[in-house]
Order: structure tokens, then C-alpha cells, then sequence
């Protein structure tokens, strides 16, 4: 007689990929981050920024999500990481799979850290697990302080929240920066937020400081 | 015999609404513009400044779509035209049945003009017709140069781009308008482009100009 577990939770294919990429990652000790945010928010100026930067400190590779176009990675390499261009064809958002492709692509072993550059999207993206240690948020300020309220959901899933574009200038920008900061804390009370500017500089070192800690954890 | 007709075209359920909500608006003699773009480019914005400048030329009802909140049509309210807020409890875009629900609810018959606004989301809302009249896109300087081409279809399928906030500081902005307006017309030809912000005023008289003349032509 055949036995059927129904208390075993049946995954989707997407499931079983990200499951499957969690456990690699899990396995060779990298941390990999899922970057999440609309179009524009600044998502490969940070990254290209953040490997120049931590250059000789930590081991970077980037997997970039585009819906067309590699700009993205042509960008990123150009900074001194190796990048595998994902082009979705229209797809609002990566696939644990996609991603699974991707990983096989980079040099793993000589890396610490991965960065996933996801479509940008404030939204699809968020219901998609990739196999990511964590989900960072970006939030240029240009996109108003309302958007924790309107878009809550990636605000609640993040372990990050990166603030960007602080240096454009307040008085031209509708945005309170401690109203954003207190309604991310009512949706998700543990998240770090970092006000920065990768145009600038300025923020940069206390997100880093970050990174290089939560690497180190997972060694 | 049963004859099947294998020439007809089958409608999907959103094909059949955008159909229907299309005829009603084309017997019914009313311009519909359906605003597509990321979060925060300054949509609502553009909507309330044109409500109050164009108050007594034109008569705007709006449809406001939101994944949560009814933030944005307060907003609108508050400007003096009729709105009815959409919540999609998390769905990425506007459906046609959502918009059918709110034409019932707008006060039609005293309309000259309905603006519908789609959820933050320069992706998925592309692909699903509503019975618009035409589709708008906006994209704001402080989101990059490089949007027409990393995401195409929006810019190939809109009647109108609107390139906002012109007024931030060109220094602080990577933006080649000269570079978003040649790759768009690539997509599309016919696109008319009108740089404007919706903070200062600057360009809006423009698109004001091109509003009324395209509802005029309707009656």
C-alpha cells in the first residue's frame, strides 16, 4: 500500500529552484543579496560603486536582471566584477531558475558575496524567492515618501533598505526621510536602513561596514 | 453540423472588458489616457496640476489604481475632479473589469476627459489593455537615460511621453534628454514628447495645449 504525506507542503518549480539555490549558497558559505527597486532607483550605480570601493576587501559577483539590454552589465564589469546578463524578454521579474543558470556561470568558488541586480520592478519581483540570504530594497528619494504605504509588501520582506540620491536637494523633493524610516519600522521592526548617495559617496561606508560584517558571519 | 469558425480571433476575459469599455467611451465621445510609469515619477503629480490649471476648459474625472492605499486619489479629490480609487490588493496593473466597475462609478455623462492612473509599474501594466483612448508614459529625469531602451514596449505602445521634473539639477542628473528623445522615436515615430515639471510649471502649457486639441477632435 502507497502512503500520501499530505503534511508535506508541495512546491512550485520556482520553489524547488530557490530551495535548491538557497542550499548551494548555504553550502559555500556566500552571502547573496536580492536587489529589488522600481527603474531608476540607482540599483547599478550602488552595486558598480560598492565593488570599487571594497575592491582587495571582498569577493564580488553580480548576476544582472534585465528585461532587455546588457547596459547593466557591461556597467558592472566595467567596475572590476565578473556579471552574468539575464534577459527576461519581457518577464517582469528573475526566476529561481534563471538564477540557478546564472550561479553555474560565475567563478562561485572565487567569490564571497553575490549580487542580484533584479528587474526593476517595486513589485513582481517581490513574490518571486530566488534562493537570495536576503532581499535589499532601494528607494531613490526622488520617488517620493510615500511608497513603504503604497508598495508595502518588498518594504516588509527586506533586510535592507537603501535610501538613495540624499544629495539631490531637499527643498526640489517631497521627501521625509523619518517618516519613510517609521512607516518601513511599522511594517517590518528588524530592517536596516541606510540614507546614502552612490553618486556621492555619502552613507556609503556605514552600508559597507554592514556587508563586510554579514559576510564574515556566514565564514 | 456544428460549423466552427476557426477565423475569429478569440477574446481573453481583459480583451473582451477593453473592448467594451473602448466602444463606451468612443459612443460616449470621451478622451481616455491611461498613465503608465514607475513609482514616483511624478504621475499623480502631473494629474492634480492639470486638473486645477485646466479647471473650467475641461472636465477630468480620474481613475486611480493602487496596489494599497487611496493616497493618490485623495490627492486627486483634493484638486477638484471626481475619482475613483482601484485597490488591487497586490496584482501589478489595472485590469479591463476593474475600469468597467469605475466608468459606472464616475459621473460619465459630465466628463470630458477621464485619466485612468495604472499602478506604479513601467512593466506589466503595458501589456493589458484597457479601452483607452491611448496610452501616456512618464519617466522622471532622476530615473536614467537609459529606460527606452531597457524597457521598450511602454515607449513603443504610448501616444505621448512626458519626461518629468526637468527642473532638478542637470549636475546631480545622469540625463541625456537629447539621448531619451532619438532612442524613443526609434520605438515610435509618431510619439509626441513633451519635457515638463509638474513642481514648477515649466513645459506643462505644451502638453495642455496638445490635451485639449485631442478631446476637441473627439466631439
Amino acid at each position: 500500500m502507497s502512503k500520501v504525506d499530505i503534511g508535506k507542503k508541495i512546491l512550485t518549480a520556482n520553489e524547488q529552484y530557490a530551495l535548491a539555490n538557497s542550499r548551494l549558497l548555504a553550502e559555500q558559505k556566500k552571502l547573496c543579496l536580492n536587489f529589488i527597486s522600481s527603474p531608476g532607483s540607482g540599483k547599478t550605480t550602488i552595486l558598480a560603486k560598492t565593488i570599487r570601493d571594497l575592491a582587495g576587501k571582498i569577493r564580488i559577483g553580480v548576476i544582472e536582471g534585465d528585461i532587455q539590454t546588457d547596459i547593466d552589465a557591461q556597467r558592472i564589469m566595467a567596475s572590476g566584477a565578473p556579471a552574468v546578463q539575464i534577459n527576461t524578454n519581457g518577464a517582469c521579474h528573475l526566476s529561481a531558475s534563471q538564477v540557478s543558470s546564472a550561479l553555474e556561470s560565475l567563478p562561485l568558488r572565487n567569490l564571497d558575496l553575490i549580487f542580484i541586480e533584479n528587474v526593476g520592478n517595486l513589485v513582481c519581483p517581490t513574490a518571486f524567492e530566488l534562493g537570495e540570504s536576503f532581499k535589499v530594497v532601494v528607494l531613490s528619494v526622488a520617488e517620493g515618501d510615500d511608497k513603504p504605504a503604497k508598495y508595502p509588501a518588498i518594504f516588509a520582506k527586506s533586510r535592507v533598505l537603501l535610501i538613495n540620491k540624499i544629495d539631490l536637494p531637499a527643498s526640489q523633493i517631497d521627501f521625509d526621510i523619518e517618516k519613510v524610516k517609521a512607516e518601513t519600522r511599522k511594517l517590518n521592526h528588524g530592517i536596516e536602513i541606510f540614507p546614502i548617495s552612490a553618486r556621492t559617496g555619502e552613507g556609503m561606508n556605514e552600508w559597507y561596514e554592514w556587508l563586510l560584517n554579514t559576510a564574515k558571519q556566514l565564514v
